[in-house]
C-alpha cells in the first residue's frame, strides 16, 4: 500500500486506496446514472485500466449497452513513481474546472456523471469511438472539424472566465480556489520553464545527437531570460481559467467530435499559455511527420493540412474571442458603458485588436517553451519518441528546437499567424 | 442598530456591534499587553473616536502612561452610510497584511497588540507624536527621512511578496486568501478606473469650473482605453502583495519615523499600483501648494522639496528593489541558478533594469489614474479640498487633470524619473 503524504484538503481520506477491478466495479455500481447507462449485472461489466498519461489511473468500464470512464488520482506522479508525491486534490481541481468548462463549451468536454471525493475519482463519459488526437495525428488522420472545435473551446473557456466577461467577485472566488492547485502549477513551472535550461536529474534527450544543442540551450543567456520572462507571466498574470495542459494528448477526437479532457492543471493564468500549448503540439506533429514512413505525397498533403490547422486554430480563436468580446462584455474590464459613443467604440475596437496581437505574441512564446520541454525535459511526446532511428528523430528535434528558440526570442516581432506559418515552414526546410 | 448584511466569513458574529466608549474600554482592558502598557484603572483611561477616513471607526485610548489604537470595521462605507454595505472581513485582511508587512518592514508599520475577530477590531500601537503625512504636507513640514522610509517600505513589502523572492506555493496560499478581499478591490476598480470616466451618482468635482473638463474626460476615448488597460492590469497581474491604498493619508510621520497604516485594500496586484498611488498623492500635494497662502519663497522651497521627495521615492525604491533582487532572489521567477555564468549574469542584470523600467511605466500610469479619481470621483483629498476659493482650487485641479491625463497616455514613453519630474514642473508652469 502506498504512503499517503498528500491526502489533500478537498479529497482523499482514510478510505482512500488506488482502485482495483473489484473496488472500481462497486464504486460504479453505486452511481445510479452509471447503472442506468451500463444496465445489467455489474458482475458482467468489463473493467480495464488504460491510463497512459503521466499522473493517474484511468479505467474504462463497459457493458454491452455502454461505457463509463473512471479517473482516479494517485498520491504520486505515475511517470516517476512514489518518490514524487502529488496531492490527490488535483482531482478536485479537475472536477471544478470541468464544471466551469462545461458551462461554456459543453460540446467539447466529457460529461461528468459522478465525483467520489474520498477516492479522488471522477466518473465520466466514455468517449467512443474517440481516440487521443496525438495518436490520430501520428496516423495522419485529418480531422476536418478540429480547428473549429478547439478554437471554440479556447475562445469560450478563456473569454468567459476572463475579466472581460466574468464579474470580478465571481472570478476572484474561482481564482482563490485554483490558487490552491499549487502542486500541479509547480510541475509546469519547473518542467517547462526551468529544468530544460539547467542540469536536472529528470531531463532527457536524444543522446548523444542533441548533447551539443542541450548544452547550448543551458548556456544561452538571452533564451534563459526569455523563458523566465514567460515563467513570470505564468506565475503572475491571472487572465483566465486555463486548461493548463492543452496538448494533443489532452484532446479526444473523431472526425466529427472533439473533447478536451484532463484539466487537472487548471489555474488562472495567461491566455496565451493554453493557445501556445496547442500550437506547440501541432508544430511538433508537423516537424515529426518526415520522421515517419509514408508516401511522400501523402506526407506532404498531411503536413499541409497541419499548417492549415495551425492557422485555422489561431484565426478561429481570434475571431471567436473578438466576437464574444463585442457581444458579451459583461465583466469588470473594459466596461462597455464607457465606449458606446462612436469615438469610444472605435478606440475600443482598436484596443481589442491590439490585445489579440498581444495574446498572439504570448502564445508564440509559450509555444516555444512547450516545444523545448518536450525535447530536452522530462516528459516527451509520442510524435517524436516513436521515431526509432535516433538520427532521424534528432534531426526532427533539432529543427523543432531551433524553431522553438526563435519563437521565444522573437515572440513580440512575429506579428501574425501567416508569418508564424512561414517561420514553421522555413524551420523545417533547413538542412541540418 | 445597523443591519449586518456583510458579517463576513472570517470576522464578525452575533456579538458584533459598533464599539462605544464602554465596550471599547472593556475590550482593551481584556488585552494583557494593553493593560501593561496603559497601566492603572481602566475606568481612568481616556477614550476618543478619531476616525477621519472613509470606512471605519478609530479609537484612541490613552492613560498617563501610554496609548493604544483600536480600529473597528463597520458593516458599511462610513463616508456614504448604511446604504453601501461593506464586509467586516476587511479587518481580517488588514490584520493579515499587517502581519506580512511586519515580517519585512517592521520599522514602518504599526505594531499589532491584539485582534478581536468577533468585533472586527484591531488593537495596535498608538503612534505619537505622529500625524497623518497628508496633513504635514499641507502644513509644509519637511520630512527628511520620508523618501528613504517609504522607498524601503515599498521595496521590502513588494519585493519579498513577489515571485522573485517568495516560493510559488507560499505566494499562492497568500494570494488565495487575498483573492477573497473582493469587496474592497471592487471599490478601487469602480472608483479609480471607471466612475470618473462616466456619469456616476457619487462623482463630484469643483463645479461649474471643472464641468467642461469632466465632460471632456468622459468623452476622451484614448484616455478611457488607457485607464481600462490599467484596470485590466489591476484585475489580472498578481505580482506582489500590495498595500492597495498607499496615499499620503495612509502614512503617519514624525521627522524621524514613518509608519504605513490601513492596508485593508491589500491584494496581489501590479507593483506599480502602490508606487503610483504614493507618487500621485505627492504630485497632488505639489500642485495644491500654490492654492494655499504663504511666503512665496517658503512655498517655492517646499515645492522643491516635494519634487526632490518624488524623485527620491522612486530612485530609492528602484535602488532597493534591485539590491534585493540581486541579493535575495529566492523565488520561482528568474531562478538564480540559471544565471550564474558571466553571460547569464549580464543578461539577467539587463533584464532587471528593463523590469524596473516597466514598473516605472506602470507606476506613472497608475499615478495618473489615482490623481483623476481624487478630483472627478467620489473621494477627494484635503490638499485640494481645503483650498476654499473654487477658482483657485479648480486652477490647481485643472493642472493636475492635464498632467494625470498625459501620464496615463504617455506612461510607456516617459522613461525615467527625471523626465517625470520635468513633466510635473511643466504641467504646473502652464497658465490655464
Amino acid at each position: 500500500m502506498v504512503d499517503l503524504p498528500t491526502v489533500g484538503r478537498f479529497v482523499g481520506g482514510a478510505g482512500y486506496a488506488p482502485l482495483n477491478e473489484a473496488s472500481l466495479r462497486a464504486l460504479v455500481a453505486r452511481v445510479p446514472t452509471c447503472r442506468d447507462l451500463l444496465k445489467g449485472d455489474p458482475a458482467d461489466w468489463k473493467v480495464r485500466e488504460v491510463g497512459d498519461g503521466n499522473l493517474n489511473l484511468v479505467f474504462i468500464v463497459t457493458s454491452g449497452a455502454a461505457g463509463v470512464v473512471v479517473k482516479q488520482a494517485l498520491p504520486y506522479v505515475r511517470l516517476v513513481g512514489e518518490s514524487w508525491p502529488l496531492p490527490l486534490d488535483r482531482a478536485h481541481f479537475e472536477r471544478e474546472a470541468l464544471k466551469i468548462q462545461a458551462a461554456y463549451a459543453p460540446m467539447h468536454v466529457p460529461q461528468v456523471y459522478h465525483f467520489e471525493p474520498e477516492q479522488a475519482a471522477i466518473v465520466m463519459a466514455y468517449l467512443s469511438p474517440h481516440i487521443i488526437l496525438r495518436k490520430g495525428l501520428i496516423r495522419r488522420v485529418k480531422y476536418p472539424r478540429l480547428s473549429d472545435h478547439l478554437s471554440t473551446f479556447m475562445a469560450e473557456t478563456l473569454f468567459r472566465t476572463s475579466d472581460l466577461a466574468m464579474p470580478a467577485d465571481t472570478k476572484k472566488a474561482a481564482q482563490s480556489l485554483f490558487c490552491q492547485n499549487t502542486a500541479l502549477c509547480k510541475i509546469s513551472e519547473d518542467l517547462i520553464f526551468t529544468d530544460p535550461y539547467r542540469v536536472a536529474a529528470l531531463n532527457r534527450w536524444t543522446s548523444p545527437e542533441l548533447d551539443g544543442l542541450a548544452a547550448a540551450f543551458r548556456a544561452d543567456a538571452p533564451l534563459k531570460v526569455a523563458v523566465q520572462e514567460l515563467k513570470w507571466a505564468f506565475l503572475t498574470r491571472g487572465e483566465a481559467l486555463l486548461h493548463g495542459d492543452l496538448h494533443t494528448g489532452s484532446v479526444m477526437v473523431t472526425e466529427t467530435d472533439t473533447r478536451v479532457i484532463d484539466p487537472e492543471f487548471a489555474f488562472f493564468g495567461p491566455i496565451g499559455f493554453d493557445v501556445g500549448a496547442l500550437l506547440a503540439n501541432l508544430m511538433l506533429s508537423y516537424l515529426a511527420q518526415n520522421g515517419h514512413p509514408g508516401e511522400p505525397d501523402a506526407i506532404a498533403a498531411y503536413r499541409h493540412w497541419l499548417l492549415d490547422t495551425i492557422e485555422a486554430v489561431w484565426t478561429g480563436f481570434e475571431t471567436k474571442f473578438l466576437a464574444l468580446w463585442r457581444s458579451s462584455a459583461t465583466g469588470d474590464a473594459f466596461v462597455a458603458e464607457l465606449f458606446t459613443d462612436p469615438a469610444g467604440a472605435a478606440a475600443l475596437e482598436a484596443h481589442r485588436r491590439a490585445t489579440m496581437a498581444r495574446i498572439f505574441a504570448d502564445s508564440v512564446g509559450f509555444a516555444g517553451a512547450k516545444m523545448v520541454r518536450r525535447i530536452l525535459g522530462l516528459a516527451h511526446v509520442e510524435d517524436l519518441e516513436s521515431i526509432e532511428d535516433p538520427k532521424i528523430r534528432s534531426a526532427c528535434e533539432t529543427k523543432a528546437l531551433h524553431l522553438a528558440r526563435s519563437l521565444m526570442l522573437d515572440r513580440a516581432a512575429i506579428g501574425d499567424i501567416r508569418r508564424l506559418r512561414a517561420r514553421i515552414e522555413a524551420a523545417d526546410a533547413v538542412t541540418s
